[in-house]
């Protein structure tokens, strides 16, 4: 093994999935819905394989799919984009990360980034060679303090990767949160990396993409997917947008870790993007209604709960019932109550994450119940 | 842009396919047929679709593709492998090989590699940090030179990149040759990486897999895919197999560039290697005619051709022609004539590839003929 992986642990995720399976567990882990998108998404996607789109897409994507990209940015954000430039296709959100970094770090620049992280940001920033800088969003409210973010910065920081609606947490930074980011960043002459799969599944509160604040459509690197907002997890078509040379130097990596993929799926997303704009708001109105019952949930069985504005999960401090180890918790959690959920602790540097427990909610009604009736029979 | 992306150039395929669409050229350029694979496969992907497989794969991949990759590999060439651990779906071999050499490669580790290359290994060794020693098939046979091979290797020699048959020049390694890397492998203790997504397309030519060679089982990282051998292209699912530590690295590497990919796609290439195991020889006798004609009507232009016995491409040297720049060749080649070809210029460090062109015969005959007529009409 490459001494750019040495102490990089396998992504909890396909852990966690794989102990779901073994165990038979309710899997509220990795963050997956168990119901498809949209059916006339996928009869656009049978339609591609079927009428011949199945060779080599081009480098930057197909260009419909680029174009709806562009549409779906000036239609929800006001942002102008020139989707022959300023757009590329990616395989999900994980390969604008991957080539994000690797396109733009290099060995020693130092990159702010939310804790907990998502897993892949840390992997990526070390096989890029950077060094990561926390900034901490800290129980019970997960709110970026803009001091924390200040004492984060040296001479030798040269990125913000940003994620909100926030994973793990469900944080969504408000205005003045992601103002401070960009103060910093236009000070600093920062670029911002952001990472924003979940920004139409929002409850409470109003998704500001970073990029649209003063000064920042320059310095700023958004990266999106088709999977969290239309339901197809599995299909892998993301993208990344922006200024023209941010968006080079994604193309420049991307070009060797994948050239292309998933042909016959982009022009199904872009008519995802372009004829069902209204979809992702309408799963974020059922995947609220699954978050409270959740939050309920969780709440009888005796964890303290912390009701996210956004993304897929629900955290919890796992304290209130005697536990001090997340992990532990979790990797326990199967035999004692056939269920499994995602540690914090994996995602954070320090001992801020220990205690606390991430679940998922995008999984069917009956499954969260069935979720929730185990826990409680094992309390 | 990062450093390690530096003096990289962007892919030839990309650029020479928009020279193709800019000037309205016959793309005799980038590996691609223009007829998809079997219909029963993009069925199976359609029942896929409609299925519900439209969320994360395992990070390994399907199991079903796995098993069908396991069962591929003894049917044609009696190797065993276990497809829980020695197997691992990839997004094309392109990512087989961005994993296999960011999980595998340490900087200053050096990777003997052929001569003209395949782009994507100059630009992943570099990002890997790796040195090159090129190995060069020369014309106009194109052979492998056991003395140079020996001659390429130094102490700091861990690696073999091999690709057989051989992109771009059609060159399919015997297996005396196969034997030379075999040897120095074994002597020097080097991992073999070998990329074969041609195998199932040779001509004249036996495909050895060089992992069959006593010894190298346990030495060698194979990398294939659906793209060539079932003709979808742009599906990109591959996969890499071979000894659970090789795999292992290309995983760990491989979980942070796309997690995974093409969920609806596995099981249709499973589909495609279990129940169409005659389609790619079926593929191959076509494209043999095709070779056959592409060849014929080159030299009736007055160029030297060299016959492949692999692959979808020929390559001429057009120093009959008054030529002795490759890559202007080819440039002027869309103005002059309305067709696009690829010049082994751009896959060498030194000049052995200046007057060497590469063509692709993948296309459907009257595209090989239009090509060839405009070609007769430019000269
Ligand atoms: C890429 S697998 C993980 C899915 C996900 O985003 C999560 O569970 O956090
Ligand atoms: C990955 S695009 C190039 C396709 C191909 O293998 C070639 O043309 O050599």
């Amino acid at each position: 093994l490459a001494q750019r992986l040495h102490g990089i642990a396998p992504t909890i995720f396909s852990e966690m999935s794989a102990l779901a399976m073994r165990t038979g567990s309710v899997n509220l882990g990795q963050g997956f819905p168990d119901v498809d998108g949209p059916p006339a998404v996928i009869a656009e996607a049978v339609r591609a394989l079927e009428g011949g789109q199945n060779q080599y897409a081009p480098g930057l994507g197909v260009p419909a799919l680029r174009q709806a990209v562009a549409r779906h940015q000036h239609r929800h954000y006001g942002i102008e984009l020139d989707p022959d430039i300023e757009v590329v296709v990616t395989t999900g959100a994980t390969e604008g990360i991957a080539a994000a970094l690797l396109g733009l770090v290099d060995p020693g620049d130092e990159i702010i980034v939310l804790e907990p992280y998502y897993d892949s940001y840390v992997a990526m920033i070390q096989m890029a060679g950077g060094v990561r800088r926390p900034v901490t969003l800290r129980a019970p409210d997960f709110r970026l303090d803009p001091d924390e973010l200040r004492a984060a910065v040296t001479d030798r920081t040269q990125f913000v990767l940003l994620n909100s609606p926030h994973n793990p947490t469900g944080t969504v930074l408000t205005r003045a949160e992601l103002q401070a980011v960009a103060d910093l960043a236009v000070e600093r002459d920062l670029v911002v990396i952001t990472d924003e799969v979940y920004e139409h599944l929002t409850y409470d509160a109003e998704h500001v993409p970073i990029s649209t604040l003063p000064g920042m459509a320059e310095r700023t690197l958004t990266l999106s997917s088709a999977g969290k907002s239309y339901s197809f997890t599995g299909w892998k078509v993301g993208w990344a947008s922006g200024p023209r040379e941010l968006v080079q130097a994604v193309l420049a990596a991307k070009q060797w870790l994948t050239f292309t993929s998933g042909s016959p799926l982009q022009p199904a997303v872009a008519h995802a993007l372009d004829e069902a704009p209204g979809f992702p708001r309408q799963l974020a109105a059922a995947l609220r209604e699954r978050r409270d019952r959740l939050c309920a949930g969780l709440t009888e069985v005796g964890l303290d709960v912390r009701v996210p504005q956004g993304t897929y999960f629900a955290t919890t401090d796992i304290s209130a019932l005697g536990w001090a180890d997340g992990l532990a918790f979790c990797l326990a959690l199967p035999e004692r109550a056939g269920v499994v959920a995602i540690p914090h602790q994996v995602f954070h540097d320090g001992p801020a994450g220990d205690q606390l427990v991430r679940w998922a909610f995008c999984k069917e009604p009956d499954v969260v119940e069935e979720g929730l009736r185990r826990l409680a029979a094992a309390d």
